[in-house]
């Protein structure tokens, strides 16, 4: 029989039915009003998710672009200082070090960034900062605010790439002193991969690098949006940009404050379900460092098999991550980004618990009660 | 009343329905096997479209991402020459700018390429020539085939850009000694616009550059797809694929010598069409340089405006191009890419005759006929 995996990963996410449909329209010239309209309603929706009055493009490109984007427009050939505690913000510091002279401060995957470090850095002159605010690959939440404060201190410029908390988790562009914020389509957005959004700050254009990338230039993105009706400079991948704009109406309608608790909730009980399980987190929180809301990592223990568990809850049609490149093996992930809510979280959480009593080992407590106690409040 | 416009843009096209409804599949994993498999099927048919045995890489961009990759995974500090007889050979000569040193031979839009100075150039040392094949912007065709011998004479890396041509028309990358070859997904495959596929030659894979961008990086690309089942480095445009694959089976079951026959006829009954209204070609053609097959460029005659022929026909339904910077409001372009047949040739044709009378310009005679004529063979 055939049937759908339930995808719990971190991004891509199941896509609601309105967002899936509005790709199957007729191919249309991108040069029109009602290309333009569709951009210009996706900005709309979307700046007040990024918590920003910034000006905000759309390229057609993974999260991935967008961080080069951002990189390759602002900061070529400038002092980078990037905070690495996962994959994506080392990913953030490879980048850079294509672009400019780039200092990685490298945390252990899911422990608390080097601030002093970086304190330090900036008193040295580093201009540009990288961080991931939401690193799914250690299910961390980073401390956006701080670091935008030190930045906003120092007159550097904030690149944080919210490309896993955007839509899903509390982010206040402006009031944190971002100046490039980076957001992915196949994430909280429950839209489809392929676009990265990107709010800039008049700080940013001020300080526009010379000999930006091409595809990737951020100002000739913005010189084709500020045209009426909006454009982008290169063929923009139309299909996507339709169904951006269902998923925007749909997080509209939600509510974003509604979408951000929601997330927080999912993320609760899969938490709740861990703990009394008796597993441990993959993040190491502190006061500023806190678990993700939009994806949940956990160690396995001693000698259970990633197949055991996650091979086995795919078989039965729940697909979720496991760990990455140095966490491979040793960790796995539930995402509860976009459209996830508690007949998804049930469903996981009672499969988890299944396998791994399948597998003989004896976990701590009845974690799928925790869950539904968190759903039920 | 809703109804569609009739794109007769050279890119983007009408796209199929089929190709359409395979957007609407629900999110998936992209490191599985449904996706690789996918991936698999793009690039097998594709292969021979593009007469190539080379690697061949897809890229979530347009086709200036694939002309970007292209320059900066292989041209990166070399001595580039980039040849430019219209707007898009002059984007390539812009990007190789950013990667190199870069002699722009430049030609009139329209007009026959500088091979001399291009001859010229390879004696004295350039190790990279782009070029584009089919040039919209000017509806011209250029000789790849005896650019591609004379950079194999000098022993150069040969870019081709073939985004309007490759699916539409005779391309031989393999024969004609192309090294990276390039189609956008929107042109004659008539996919949805947003991918672009590079074919890439062991020549130069053993001459690829340092410090490449990274999202752009082909030897990431290739790293990624030499994986079992197929991988992107970074998440895929999941959609546009899945819409890719179809597009390609449906080349195949046309067969790609019908295929390019097609277009050489539709093109064949625009341009019997033009003569036969006194009109003169975009194209100034000679022993080497042809009018293009895929989009036919005609100048106005004096007096006439685009709005008064181009906003006429848009208004009936039917949308082609005008000029493109400088050569805005002096040429109309008719495109014939994808699944443009008989019908939509015999609606452009007649609807532009329709629109000259209007006018009261008097056209030299009955290009409708012209057209028929030819499509009747």
């Amino acid at each position: 029989m055939y049937k759908e995996t339930l995808l719990m990963m971190p991004g891509p996410v199941p896509m609601p039915e309105t967002v899936r449909n509005a790709m199957t329209k007729q191919a249309m010239n991108h040069r029109s009003k009602d290309f333009g309209d569709c951009y210009a309603e996706i900005v709309k929706i979307l700046k007040p998710v990024f918590g920003t009055s910034n000006d905000m493009l759309v390229l057609s490109g993974s999260g991935t672009a967008g961080q080069e984007a951002a990189i390759g427009s602002f900061a070529k050939d400038k002092k980078i200082v990037s905070l690495v505690n996962g994959k994506f913000g080392e990913r953030l510091g490879l980048i850079s070090k294509i672009y400019g002279p780039t200092q990685m401060l490298e945390s252990e995957w899911g422990h608390p960034l080097n601030l002093e470090g970086l304190a330090e850095s900036l008193e040295n002159g580093a201009e540009v900062v990288t961080m991931v605010h939401n690193e799914t690959s250690a299910a961390i939440l980073n401390p956006a605010e701080e670091v935008g404060k030190l930045c906003k201190k120092h007159d550097a410029l904030f690149i944080l790439d919210g490309i896993t908390s955007i839509g899903g988790d509390v982010f206040k562009a402006d009031e944190w002193g971002v100046d490039v914020a980076i957001v992915g389509s196949q994430k909280c957005l429950a839209a489809p991969a392929g676009l990265a959004a990107v709010s800039v700050s008049q700080k940013a254009w001020d300080r526009l690098s010379e000999n930006r990338p091409f595809y990737l230039d951020l100002k000739k993105a913005k010189k084709s949006a500020d045209l009426s009706p909006m454009e982008t400079p290169t063929t923009p991948a139309v299909p996507l940009f339709l169904a951006l704009r269902e998923s925007c109406k749909l997080i509209e309608e939600e509510g974003i404050e509604n979408r951000i608790a929601r997330h927080q909730k999912m993320s609760a009980a899969v938490r709740a379900a861990g703990k009394t399980w008796g597993l441990k987190l993959v993040p190491q929180v502190d006061a500023l460092h806190k678990a993700s809301n939009t994806v949940t990592g956990f160690f396995y223990p001693e000698g259970i098999e990633d197949s055991k568990i996650r091979g086995a809850c795919k078989k039965m049609g729940i697909e979720f991550a496991g760990g990455q490149d140095r966490l491979k093996g040793k960790i796995f992930r539930i995402g509860n980004m976009g459209i996830i809510d508690t007949p998804e979280i049930l469903a996981t959480v009672a499969a988890v618990q299944m396998c791994f009593k399948k597998t003989g080992y004896k976990l701590e407590g009845d974690g799928l009660s925790a869950a539904v106690e968190v759903l039920s409040q």
